[in-house]
């Protein structure tokens, strides 16, 4: 059990506090910045400053003056000079990018990762990325740190995967690969695909303002981001939020993971490639391709959208009655299940959900494109830097 | 969003932080609270002459002195003076007690909550305790407020109780008929059983230390109180926790919510006693009753234990896979089920839960004995003052 802060902390933690409204929000006038912070004028005026000696924030006058009287100088991030890695191991691509503080994507590299590539060797290619980068940094840039986002199980503090076949027993230091091809990396802050995601849309999408957020993510696997209470749910090890493996169809299918009848099972993309007949095909075109010729009137498309949605419902009225949350977004493969069978995803909800726990709860999908990712990445990596500006 | 706290508010907070110290873990020396709190000795003076001049603890030369030199005076909480009232309406008792801070039970009441007693109006009975105990209440001492601890979903802030039959639809004002029956209540904080359970054990009990918790407990229904990163996930409407309610086999049997095949069809104690060919019989008993033939050898009752077993260890594994955890607590007539099948529990578990989320799970009964929805239903109504001991 430890303390409350000093005087010196109470100072660094309005630092963050300031660093972060303008990250999240943007350019903001100081006026904005007084009455949203809860803190004085002079007071804002001293932390600006501490912000701009240390190169974090720049000020100026605004473009445009609404009103009559001496403008409030507007506050802004130094989004060109301060910049994060972002890298993501998804299913299917990979991406590398260096965003800036405030959110700001200044360059980006993806390609496609191609199938049995292991998150290890995906390192390789994203390391060339990173080289590539390096070059173009301008002399008086700084790096704050890398965020690495991995389709899978991973390590919150060295990005250490678990593979889910056979039930997680297997290890790759992807984080360790990384620093073995880059030599100094800053520091390195790995989550999972989903987990990310979350917090991109916390920040920016979907679920701002939300404390209670669960954010879906789909594809061949199925996870889950979790937000209570305005905290990510991450536990004890950082492996939690494993809602693909939250097992629904006891009597169901036998699962990668050694299990069976997984809710990844029943509403990964194989299931509703199988269910449609198209046992050969995967990805998200794919997936695509099922929900237009459901809607096109093909019976077999719409069987598999009525069987899929309703196992989602199902399985989102499980976590409604564990997480009593605001808001449910669907992502990836989800996005599309979930625009296509929306009435039957919500009254399959609406049955297994209780009342109390599911008659605020909104479904939504994600409002960041496929570039959630890299940004979720690059918040992991600027979450540091928001918790205590001047640290080095 | 808001800025740090000021000056003032980080002496409060540290007021907040001795006094929950030695709420928790009683009389402790200044030494010792100048090593565990990390603040300087003048400091610790200072913050414990507040907290002597609220009244809110003592400090006193120690009894046994272990080595020479000036002995380090020794801060208690004020047990006798600062107290809280603690109602629990459970599935078949109603409990009330006064505790002091410090966790100390000064006075307590129990009975039966006969068969079919709404919670509404199990507040009489319980209100009629409360103005017994108000008698003998010592005229310097004073109330901090009253915590309720309900068996259903509660809403924190004002105690409407939620009827989970049909779904959640009914609501009961128990909180609102308790300011009926007493008038002056002072501050009323109401929580799910599971969840003040919860509280207490993570607090004085089996997860001392543990940040990531989940706290089950079975009776007719099944329920958890869940901890993660530290703090109770209670979700948006503080409806959350309702894991009896997670459907785990959808070709089972109805549930009383209206769905079908929820987890508490399957661990509950009408399922334990339906399976061993004890329709007729309920309560915490009947189940020990099992659990002990089963021991003894009965076939019936043990193919019962196995089948309740089985899905226990099953449902743990999906809420292991979810949060991560670093220990699950079996309360109530789970416990017992829990001792008569842990070696099946953890089977199931195993075959569930991936490795990388199970890997360091401890499985553990409850430390505190029936009391522990008292005590937690005083951590409730303990929990403002130990946020902001000064403030009234």
């Amino acid at each position: 059990m430890r303390a409350g802060p000093s005087q010196e902390e109470v100072r660094r933690h309005n630092l963050g506090t300031l660093l972060r409204y303008v990250h999240v929000h943007g350019a903001t006038s100081r006026a904005e910045l007084t009455s949203r912070l809860g803190l004085n004028r002079s007071t804002i005026g001293a932390l600006t400053a501490d912000l701009i000696s240390a190169g974090l924030v720049s000020e100026a006058v605004p473009n445009r003056i609404h009103r009559a009287g001496r403008p409030s100088l507007v506050v802004r991030p130094e989004s060109g000079r301060i910049y994060a890695y972002a890298l993501s191991i998804e299913v299917d691509r990979l991406r590398a990018a260096r965003i800036g503080l405030g959110g700001r994507i200044l360059e980006q590299y993806e390609t496609e990762r191609p199938p049995g590539m292991t998150a290890e060797d995906a390192v390789r290619p994203l390391a060339r990325y990173v080289r590539a980068m390096r070059t173009g940094v301008p002399d008086d840039a700084r790096c704050v740190g890398t965020g690495l986002a991995v389709a899978g199980m991973v390590r919150g503090e060295d990005g250490m995967v678990r593979l889910s076949p056979p039930a997680g027993r297997i290890q790759e230091p992807a984080g360790a690969a990384l620093r073995a091809e880059l030599g100094d990396l800053g520091r390195l802050t790995a989550g999972n695909h989903a987990d990310v995601c979350a917090l991109a849309e916390h920040a920016r999408g979907a679920a701002v303002g939300c404390d209670n957020v669960i954010y879906l993510y789909g594809d061949a696997g199925v996870g889950a981001g979790i937000v209570a209470g305005g905290r990510r749910v991450t536990g004890h090890g950082g492996y939690g939020g494993e809602v693909g493996h939250m097992v629904v169809n006891p009597y169901g299918r036998p699962c990668g993971c050694g299990s069976r009848g997984c809710w990844e099972t029943e509403i990964g993309e194989h299931a509703l490639l199988r269910l449609a007949g198209r046992t050969g095909d995967s990805g998200r075109e794919a997936v695509l391709g099922v929900v237009e010729s459901a809607q096109r009137g093909d019976s077999q498309a719409q069987h598999a959208m009525r069987q899929v949605g309703d196992w989602l419902g199902f399985g989102v009225g499980n976590l409604v009655n564990i997480f009593n949350p605001e808001v449910v977004i669907f992502g990836g493969t989800l996005r599309d299940v979930y625009l296509g069978a929306a009435a039957q995803i919500r009254s399959r909800l609406n049955g297994v959900g209780l009342a109390a726990c599911r008659e605020h709860v909104r479904l939504r999908t994600p409002e960041l494109g496929p570039d959630a990712g890299l940004i979720g990445a690059a918040e992991l990596a600027f979450e540091h830097l928001l918790g205590d500006p001047l640290l080095s």
